[in-house]
């Protein structure tokens, strides 16, 4: 009997893994598309870097808590659904133009949100402790974008751009937080959400910037 | 009784795999190493690259397929291989001035084959699905120069060059067909390679390309 | 009564390895914090490079023997110490200037010596063959700054400077032989770690160099 709410608890953290995971995959996929179309890229290329940009977060952070072989392998809805945006991309692209760049920002905190969601809920149903989860969850955000420009040749632009991966880790810290404070999955993992996706959108339209060292 | 087949079956899938991946991993570890005496590296330099180029496809494979520790670890001939590969590169690379630029391409695209069957078989051989498992191939062939053009600080050729880990994926798709179809599975890698070493050629020698995107 | 020698043993390696983990972390994550702030990262990048810089060559060595989750991820330690060490050098590193670089190369060179015999001890202890587990202890001395090079989109330094990833290498084989000549573990691993120091620093201080291929 007392096992029955543990049980749909596990349940509603899957379910939320996945729909997370499956709405920023598409996201990171189109604009890891664009980027490699802005670099003169082939068909073949902007496949792959948006293959590597929307599940890259993710295979690694499912190689380090151990849950092999990652989602991406294991359910074909992931790469299906990043070629699928990819190619949906490279169709449309000229079409993309016409967006308005705030719109594109709004676009990449919400996949930046979700993948950091998704990241600390799956790396705690691994039984990974709350630091190394919170660091998974900012992993899962941020390592896609790491890849896509790795390939490009490109310093990552998450080491350069203000408020970014921190964001991605204020949120995860607040899902463990409401979560140890009682609140059910699905309102913990709503608000991390928020929180990043809100701390992002003020740090860009506010200009906010991380000290640097000084003196060199 | 009726186990029998089967196991014969396996048997001849692991050796089908085995024997790919040493030939591959003896023709990218020649490449990878001419790469890096063009890029001026020292000897120590020549053998981590041509450790990677050789290597890495088939590791990133096994890690996401959940076969660990992978191939290129547990079984001391691969590493050893594409060392004494690097070592004759390094040693006899003046004369491989001599090889016309044709033989190369050859060269190049058998390694891709190699890697390519080897990479769908051993997915399958894991019980991953079908589209995945010649994503599989795909990344086992164009993984290590991947790596090993990251290593150089470069874009990965493969992200620029045309028809070439879509020359990998046809590969794989067809062994995969095959066997679907009933075919033993030597023949079926067979074809797969030939067909994955046609269109590769075929490609180079006709100049195909695929599209880009325009308007950018 | 025989099983408690070998338990003994085995306590010890696991000591060894810790220690001299946590100790090769400290002094990378400050490289690495040191290499981000001169490209002109800020906090966040300066404490993604440590980190990064710091953990790279132990997760990569822990992915491919298996140990998963890997000790940076299963242990809160590893990535505190380093973001610690990166945080602290953020914050003092005006007074690193004052530091004089022979200095900074024999840290350096005490941390791939720490890394390389760590990495060597911890194969062996996954029951990996000498060989790989010689590569192992090198590629986990070499792994965190190939990462952090390549997140700087540079070549990596390890494949352009002389006997560094060689000097690991010959440590790791010293920890090997000695085991095998019967000596106890931890005098085995206090002498390849001397040797990789040792051999690094005469290698700086004489120039030595390893060959490059003539011709091209």
């Amino acid at each position: 009997m007392s096992i029955l709410p543990a049980l749909k608890h596990k349940r509603n953290v899957e379910v939320i893994v996945l729909a997370a995971d499956l709405a920023g995959t598409f996201i990171f996929a189109i604009q890891g598309a664009e980027a490699a179309i802005r670099g003169e890229l082939d068909l073949l290329g902007v496949m792959v870097v948006s293959f590597a940009a929307a599940l890259g977060g993710g295979v690694i952070r499912d190689l380090l808590i151990g849950a092999t072989p990652p989602n991406a392998i294991r359910d074909w809805r992931y790469p299906a659904l990043s070629f699928a945006a990819g190619l949906l991309t490279f169709i449309f692209h000229a079409s993309l133009h016409g967006l308005d760049s705030p719109l594109l920002v709004a676009l990449d905190a919400a996949g930046l949100s979700l993948f950091a969601v998704a990241g600390v809920e799956k790396a705690t149903l691994f039984g990974i402790g709350p630091f190394v989860a919170a660091l998974m969850g900012t992993i899962t955000g941020v390592g896609g974008g790491v890849i896509r420009d790795i390939l490009m040749a490109r310093v990552p632009a998450v080491l350069q751009v203000d408020i970014y991966a921190s964001a991605a880790f204020v949120g995860a810290v607040v899902v463990l937080v409401l979560r140890r404070a009682g609140l059910p999955s699905t309102a913990a993992a709503f608000a991390g959400g928020v929180a990043c996706f809100a701390l992002r959108m003020v740090a860009v339209s506010r200009g906010w910037h991380l000290p640097k060292a000084s003196g060199w």
